[in-house]
């Protein structure tokens, strides 16, 4: 153990989280370096545009737009690769990564989709890779799922990980205003990606959910065995109505795995999760893991999902596991028996059928205010053996049409799915129903 | 790194903990190995009554009496001690240490008590001590404080830490049962320490508070600097009343920074929080804690804070990252470097006086139901400046008594101590106020 070794850093890409890790850094990086007895030194920063103002300034000799000029300089330890997208990015980390360099990332959706390839090069090429602001910024999820608690097989991953889809229905609950008004908003704030729809069609949930997935079962699930939902369809009324049933509804990802039965499903959708459950108070921007392990029970972490600081503090837990692993050949994650264990672990598992996956569901949609239609919709439910447990109707005076809204008894997607079909024959029902699930996140 | 390196585990004290621990372990351990390219092998354990019946068994030939042949034992690379006390697990903590190997502890007690001396112990002889079940079991607060969030000064962390006087509280607020009825129960289901005073007056609280402060600010907080309280003094009548007022009724500790002044405080006590934070939704046995990190934000984590598989799955933790350092050279914690970095950052600061410190409170006391009396009461609070936000009176027909209870607008805890030396010398104010702090731990 030197005393004196030198941790060379390179950051590539230099916006919002990028400007923070360094700024946070600068600032505890004395205190960090006396701790840890190494010397930390900022060898350069890859930016796209070096003439732009930014609030973060860095001396103009460490600045270049080429990334290969800071992954290719030998004094580089530790590349922090803060580009996002899965192009560049890609290259950028596999380049470094078969240099057998650091690197860390926030970059939930390069890992989702090419996290194979990137873990095999660490595997092979001796490497590191820490992720940890990929998921839930600020929340140390990874290293609660590969450390703390690590004696665990989890049965149930909950989480609220999009923190743009929790700021929306926060608003819409807490101020009973509507989509469209909140969703201005969050535009206007900042909260919602340049491509909308990774946010309001789940897609970054599933992302990250994915990354969960693999941690937690050893299986990269592919988008096709999952259901992708956003938020886009939940309306005030929703959310008035699950009230009234004593839920609140949460745009949640959900990983649940049958150890008995070897199966697993992965979905990312709004749901009604109980009034009084934590998961239910974790509002705003926030987000709030529950993870239920065979040893532990149920563990639930709450914090901030997103932006500069809450990133800014995952990447530098990361750099100082970095640290620790550039100051000995100490246990490293992601060594070929590491990965090996997770193939053999996601062996063991298959994706659950429809018919499998049992769940509590709520339903609402608009029907014909006209005598019969009701008996036919029960008719449609209780063919499927499908048990309503609460319904509510109400018509919309002067305009020939009611709404309806019903929680369900516990029954299967594969049964819901059929309901949905008769459903649809129906002349009467006027629309596709709005379909969620019900379930308590901390059992 | 050989893939056949061994490891020897012992572990002293076979109760509760240390068989859940084994029982765990065992089930986990084929995969463990592989994943780590090391054997675990259990040495030895250490019990006091070897005839006695135990749910977990283990080969004759492995148990002992004496805690030595385990310690000493060159085979020996990790000691759990699960005995508890501070006396026998001092002895064999230090020893073991002194030999430079790696001791695991769940033993709160001592920490709080011997942490300097222990922790000196580590960063001299090049062992290692690793804790993570003393504090809030199941729930990763050690690690997260030293890793995950590690780029963070933390302003203020509060928890719920002390899962029995949690369980006592939540069942009186939900159920309407009074304290002692709820007591029993708790004592029946063996949720209270044999020293029943560990729990219900905070003990068991400030000891974990002690330790996380050290961890967050360096500094070993001394009990005479403390406000140490438990809940035997909360009635029915304080939750319904701190309901009626927007608030909830926790035992917490609290411990706060301000960075600029350099101050700190350690409080352990029942407090009134925010019916809508997420700590109000922490119930029953489980336990939480608020951390807010001046990069972080705040974060929360929630889960079971005591009994044998949340603490199993903490001790199984620091067995794996133990494994890690003995794997290597790697990055150790309470190296000289490490100690120093605390030692300084402790110096820093200085606990605040009376004076120095702001809340609002709650008060409730009973009254002679006499003209004038109110008025005196006012004149008191007004003499020191404090401001009333909130008061109800009720009488007891029939008593000639009555109770009164306020809250207040922030003041200093001096105020309200001349306050309470002030409400002392009305002959008709007929009791020592209860007083409770109101704060939201999630700001």
């Amino acid at each position: 153990m030197s005393a004196s070794l030198k941790i060379g850093l390179g950051i590539i890409g230099f916006g919002t989280v990028g400007q923070g890790v360094w700024k946070h850094l600068s600032a505890s990086k004395r205190d960090m370096e006396v701790r840890m007895g190494v010397k930390i030194e900022l060898i350069g920063v890859c930016v796209r545009d070096p003439k732009k103002k930014r609030a973060v300034s860095i001396p103009k000799t460490k600045i270049t737009t080429n990334p290969h000029e800071i992954i290719d300089d030998p004094r580089v330890n530790i590349v922090c690769e803060l580009v996002g997208g899965t192009t560049l990015a890609r290259d950028i980390t596999l380049h470094a990564l078969r240099q057998g360099k650091v690197v860390i990332s926030a970059n939930k959706a390069l890992i989702c989709e090419h996290g194979a390839e990137v873990f095999d090069a660490v595997s092979k090429f001796g490497g590191q890779y820490f992720f940890e602001a990929s998921v839930a910024g600020g929340i140390p999820i990874i290293k609660s799922l590969r450390e703390g608690l690590v004696a665990n097989r989890f049965s149930q991953i909950v989480g609220i990980i999009n923190g743009t889809c929790n700021y929306l229905l926060t608003r819409m609950e807490k101020e009973g205003l509507p989509y469209e008004t909140v969703l201005k908003d969050a535009r206007r704030l900042g909260y919602v990606e340049a491509d909308e729809s990774l946010d309001l069609d789940g897609i970054d949930a599933y992302h990250k959910a994915v990354i969960l997935a693999f941690l937690a079962h050893g299986k990269w699930v592919p988008r096709k065995n999952t259901l992708v939902e956003g938020i886009r369809a939940v309306t005030l009324e929703d959310i008035h109505r699950a009230h009234e049933f004593g839920y609140k509804i949460k745009h949640l990802a959900v990983i649940r795995r049958n150890f008995g039965k070897g199966l697993m499903t992965l979905g990312v959708y709004p749901a009604l999760i109980p009034l009084d459950s934590v998961l239910a108070r974790v509002d705003d921007v926030y987000n709030g893991i529950s993870l239920t392990g065979d040893v532990v029970g149920t563990t639930i972490l709450v914090g901030r999902g997103a932006g500069q600081d809450a990133t800014a503090s995952a990447v530098i837990g990361d750099i100082v596991d970095a640290i620790r692993t550039l100051k000995g050949a100490s246990f490293k994650f992601l060594t070929k028996a590491d990965l090996d264990s997770y193939t053999s672990m996601g062996r063991t598992v298959r994706m659950a059928k429809m018919d499998e996956i049992n769940s509590r569901f709520y339903l609402r949609f608009d029907i014909s205010d006209t005598h019969g239609v009701l008996a036919k919709i029960h008719q449609a439910f209780a063919d499927e053996k499908i048990s309503i447990a609460r319904g509510i109707q109400y018509e919309h005076p002067g305009t020939g049409r009611g709404t309806v809204t019903f929680s369900t008894h516990p029954t299967t997607e594969a049964a819901m799915e059929r309901a949905l079909r008769r459903l649809k024959r129906i002349k009467t029902v006027l629309e596709a129903p709005l379909v969620l699930r019900i379930f308590n996140p901390e059992n």
